[in-house]
């Protein structure tokens, strides 16, 4: 089955040709970027031979720099991979010894760890700030309906008033919570392997906290063992996305429940209709992001299980065979996201569907008991039977609850009442206003308690954006680095 | 952010056009055969509507026929999916009155239903070749190695002699369970939901059996409803594949843990280097494949969570969502099962170093203890004992426990032997050739083993054929169905 | 930390305690009915030292057989588990020389795993004759509510008219493939480990049939490594319940659905109301089912985790560790079984509030459709967009759509059309007697579907009945087997 | 099948009996703690009534104090749960009046949350107190073996020389990234909910930041409707403990391989014999902790599950229905963590057997190649071909590679090299002496590194220390707030 050549047929369709399909894609910058930093520590070395041989070493900064703008290595069967491939092609411009400083200390194991946290790190930046889009419109949202009744639900039933801003603030919390996961894990994430050669470092005093900040890494991973055995960074950023997934999960649940009951209305650009029912217009874009948010879930686990009862040292498990699958959980997610966040952009909470369900529910009787227990100084079980008991009598009256009188109490052996405290009590907006304590629903505390987390997201986009400078000044430098020395 | 157009930029960027591209990609012919199927039903239809239309459906029919030929249609912003695009071509051509033939009881529901049972089917058909293929490979060695004595280890100790072969047959036995379970599970998956229409069928009376006969199914499924709104056939293909991948990631263990101690050679053609450690000789197809196979298990939960807490009815999770998915989880297992199928044709069990290994154990122990028991009347925890004392004994002495003599065990207060009787008892080979009974490792009993396990695979394949045949056999007949027409 | 005994405190602690609890509760008859039958095919051996000994043969019999009655042995530190406590009781009352017939050619190898595929194999036929219960309830329902119209959704949208009984026909054909897979599964679990002894079988010509048959097995594994060293019958049970749970947890997303828009009431036994919320009826019972069935799919996959990269060979893992997950599962998924059960046969479908729903929708619009395209010979398409325009209209008109009259259609451009037809076509009844074809809701397709499911459930339940009858024979003859004896 | 009460059996059965058990013995304490917690806050009202009636709340505390000592309520059908349990207790006591205090602006919601949230942090300090001790005794391991050689395998072969000392630096570095990622994740839990009532908060000015200061919390949760609704905590709890299960699932395996090949030895109280293989030794404990490991990770799951695709309102599904779950994952991976720890404390590297293994290894190949490198200007890639060259021709003429001289080289084409820098080049200590680079083995470089790791540990122990005595000073408050009024 094999041509004779180094590597079985199998071997390369199943494993060579994908991988450098996708090195080609994903990683082509990162692996310049990382080798361009190897040779410019390298040539920081107090070593004699180094010195004296410093126009190789700038000669291959030129031609590392000149591969950038070159069309990238086609695919050819004996070549193990991408970095192989930019190898043969600097030896075949200047020859094998200038080309041995790329190779002193450096390890495909550093190396290759080395480029994928660069990836990764990309990807996780890039989900942080579709989140933070996300809660941009979210809170846009909560400013808009501070005043927006919502009849919550609790356990599949109409629970009590509240307003459209305090639901949406409980998403955004959630969110923020998600938001300082991923930074935190950026900060472990965010270190650098290179110089750690095939595990052991080398024997050259190579500088790996130059290296890392040529890269933009925050500091030298400090156990060299640990640099290329470990993908624990993986693993968090896994539970990272499972908890945005699963919190982002229930949240298109009640979406789609009010999108089924008119509550919320999705543009028409995020609907589809049927082919066979006319009258169908279906919140497709919220059901596509929940498929995206169940796979972004499943295949999470593919990094759990490669990164399971394996040896701890280097492995393809978390190398080069999961990149393709990191890339493949992020478009998911990221897919799940970008429709969320015109979703909430563009779609709108309709107040008169909304003031309509509120009308039609009894979820009132919770404030009526409190009122019952606080002014009449009933025991709060005695006032809560009373309120339940006039629930029913409405019911079967087929009247609603704000139209109760105190009659309809004395009549079902409760108390008189004073018709405007009745009144009151019956009010989902009373009901809301006097919910004002910390973090309750009253427009005042949600205005203050909406202004800590647009501070909050803001202080993350600072942050993100300080980030940002610093990668994209290190790549600029690398970059440059071998031009500036023509 | 919208251009104007029917659906949102960003709707169309991470759903239609991956799903327009996917489809093109993976799903084309079935589309066409599901709706030449359908085409075909409509004409059979007693109604004067259709019967007075006839040459309006040929037409149709060879319409689509034509479809086949030509390049498929590329992807428009507001067409919504291939299926669109391929009646958009069709009433280009025709015009809309026949073309309206093929709407006629049909819904995207139950189309696009039949079209991903079809694709995956060919899936699942797949893998069973490769587990055959898999399996051939498996009784080959056996076959070959029904006398390599292998010292099989238990809780990552030395247990006991048995044979290579009789290690392989066990994993046979495994894999025979789960060819057994995929075609099961074929049985289950190919009933056709065409017909169906959105859920509750059409007032035509369509004869759904016709149009499952056609598409090579095996009957309609049983009731509209379930047939667009059910995709355990999903879960239980994802349930397989979990046994097949963990079945081999346990086979995996072992071969990568006797490819370090040279037991197990692959050939050169599947080992890799190191860029930095020249000595290095690495069997990382064996890595791959394990690599493939946690991501096979790790990716089948997308599909769990796809099924989970959504409503029961037709939707985006099951369907066109999770179309990529299932392609993706097929190239993991399939890539695992074909480095594997290699790595056992063309790699080899090292009889001296096996032999070698089986030398310097202990773990003949058992036998004597046997022996003690039956020969010399001791009970079973005496001999035990004994047998445990000798070991340490001659471990203490640096000698072998094949070397043991009568003394030994009388020093350490046992009966004495005959030399034959304890030579016998220490030859890990007459070890093996007592083990006769149904199931065990001795010649003569693994090779009838062997017999029904060829046997078994070899039923396997007449049944692969045999619904290759059927399927093959169904899409001959409806691509010629529009052109036998003209 | 240690006190000197034979195990460390820690060890005794996390693991032999816990262990020897387990198997005293859930594995202790298993282990006596394995060690009878071993006992009695040892007294098949045509061994003279066999033959000789008979009498204390049946003494050991006799013994093992008064255990029965006996309190259960308890956890001593330095005994490692049960099957040795056992041991201990036997020795002390007969002696070491009879008992050695019990380990003569056994391992806790092969009893432990016929123990544990003995306990699993209880656990998997009751959750089969849960699983017909509920099948029973939904027949009945279905029985019951063949004419009764439920507008069923798709894509979070009303969609079409269909029946409860169609809808529920689904369901009970989802769990009808789902019995067949548990039932297919039991026939691959239902193989008999013991005689494999630690993995080579013994020397002595046990007849592992015999053992087998003795135990209620179908029969012996065929491979004695196999026997002692495969798990995938427990991953295929996995399997079995991820369908299970997944096709429920979506029944259950609709149950919930129609408890809270009052289509489905559950029984007054089955709710809970608040502490705070006095209206509130919240139904738990199917909400408490839910949690049940995501906790079986979560704890699913310690099984996969368990038997994932391990080498394949005889193990804890998938031996006494995974025992106590294997039991706490089938209690997830017996409650969540146990509980849907109960709401099916005590809850109601609510005539009056479904055809309440059916009144005001506009999901007939695909029949006009249909009529418009059949009767008046307009193009699907002209007929879809014509319908949906009358839909549009009638809605801004604050009309039913089956309110609408021809001229509506005439003042859209459409054609005249016949009072009658028109009416017939707006009348969901009508659309769901018409849909009549195989699998369709018309009552009399589906009573003829229900006369397949009913007979297909009795069916499973005659299978079950055997398979118990077989077990409850073989454990009747092992409990008596040293009783006989005296 | 009711009995005539206010519950059905069935859910007796599979819900209430088992969810009361559960809160008797894992939640008593938390509740009580929370019940008196709320009762003093609501004893801070500016609030007539309250204030009028401070002598009854008074005797609500002490009725709560005493409850502390008294037996437990036991299980009665009607009564919902323990709190209820409690609440009745109080009422038969106090009278209804007293109590209506306890209910006065109190959910199960917000009181089951708080609990909840209570046990849960109990648990995650538990886990980091385990995973400090490992760490104890992974860094006291690693000192006692700085200078002990490890070849270190790559890709299942030997891969280069280290030091045992580094490679338990590496997992001493993933756990402490381990440690850091609970400790951050319980900043985010620790919480308190409590005042937010049943999701909106109450109408009466309750401090809820003195609730939360009473109850041991960092803080009130600042949206009182995320307070009930969320349960990201839970989620990140399970990230965390994946990683953790992971990176162990890692260290076990390599610690088997080492018991397998006699390098790191288990005290004898941590291995278990076989019942039928006298010889046998096997390293139990650690295939326990996998097992362990292996379910924490399955078993985490179920509470991704029991969040996904579920309103996002306070439900079951993370509340009562996943207690029993995080307990019973938690004592997984504390088994888990409690084996390893006495496994490292009490077990030990074999330094003869490591030695041993290192001379027969031709790792040291790579230093060869950095050698000819950097001495005789090789090119890397000529180095490491002469390397490999070089290591084939030893291996064929059965010689280690120490042995290796110049004439060697030369008889390959290679240059001739002093003997003192060959054998150098080639001698395992010198190849980890001259790694001492940041991170690398040389004894001098790890030794900083042990350093920062103690001092790493020390700090999580001082904060660990620093929660520990905020939570207990809380606990004896409340404990004692019911006695010290009397």
């Amino acid at each position: 089955m094999s041509d004779g050549g180094r590597f079985h047929q199998v071997y390369r369709d199943t494993v060579l040709y994908p991988d450098f399909r996708f090195a080609r894609l994903h990683l082509w910058k990162h692996f310049l970027d990382a080798m361009t930093a190897h040779v410019l520590t390298v040539r920081e070395l107090d070593d004699p031979v180094v010195k004296a041989q410093g126009a190789d070493i700038d000669d291959l900064l030129t031609a590392i720099s000149t591969l950038r703008a070159e069309p990238l290595p086609e695919y050819q069967p004996d070549v193990p991979d991408l970095y192989f491939a930019f190898n043969d092609r600097l030896e075949a411009e200047l020859g094998r010894e200038p080309v041995s400083f790329l190779r002193l200390g450096l390890s495909r194991n550093d190396l290759d760890m080395t480029v994928y946290k660069m990836r990764s790190r990309e990807l996780l930046l890039s989900i942080l700030v579709r989140l933070c889009q996300l809660r941009e419109a979210l809170q846009e949202q909560a400013r808009a309906h501070l005043e927006t009744i919502l009849i919550a639900q609790t356990h599949h039933q109409p629970g009590q008033p509240t307003t459209v801003a305090h639901y949406l603030g409980a998403i955004d919390n959630a969110l923020a919570r998600d938001t300082d996961r991923l930074l935190e894990s950026y900060a472990r994430l965010n270190t650098c392997p290179q110089g750690a050669a095939a595990l052991a470092g080398s024997s050259h005093q190579l500088d790996r906290h130059l290296t890392a900040r040529l890269l933009g890494f925050d500091a030298p991973v400090p156990n060299t063992y640990d640099a290329v055995a470990s993908a624990d960074w993986q693993v968090e950023f896994m539970g990272c996305l499972q908890s945005v997934a699963l919190n982002l999960s229930r949240f298109v649940c009640d979406l789609l429940t009010w999108a089924s009951d008119g509550s919320f209305q999705l543009p028409d650009t995020l609907v589809q209709g049927s082919s066979i029912m006319p009258q169908k217009r279906n919140p497709v874009a919220l059901e596509h992001a929940r498929t995206r948010l169940s796979r972004t879930l499943g295949s999470s686990q593919m990094v759990l299980y490669s990164n399971h009862n394996i040896p701890y040292t280097d492995l393809n498990d978390f190398g080069p065979d999961i990149q393709g699958a990191l890339v493949s959980i992020f478009i998911q997610i990221d897919g799940a996201l970008a429709l969320l966040a015109v979703a909430l952009q563009e779609g709108r909470f309709d107040r008169r569907r909304l003031a309509e369900l509120a009308r039609c529910t009894d979820t009132i009787a919770t404030e009526l008991a409190d009122v019952l227990t606080r002014r009449l100084g009933m025991s709060f079980q005695e006032a809560h039977a009373l309120a339940g008991a006039l629930v029913l009598k409405l019911c079967e009256e087929n009247r609603e609850l704000q139209e109760a009188t105190s009659d309809d109490l004395v009549a079902l052996g409760g108390p008189e009442i004073e018709a405007r405290v009745l009144r009151d009590a019956l009010d989902p907006w009373i009901f809301v206003t006097r919910r004002s304590g910390f973090g309750g629903p009253a427009p005042e505390a949600m205005r203050s308690q909406l202004e800590r987390m647009t501070h909050h997201r803001e202080r993350t986009l600072d942050r993100l954006a300080e980030i940002q400078t610093t990668l994209h000044e290190a790549r600029a430098r690398l970059a440059a680095s071998g031009r500036e020395i023509e």
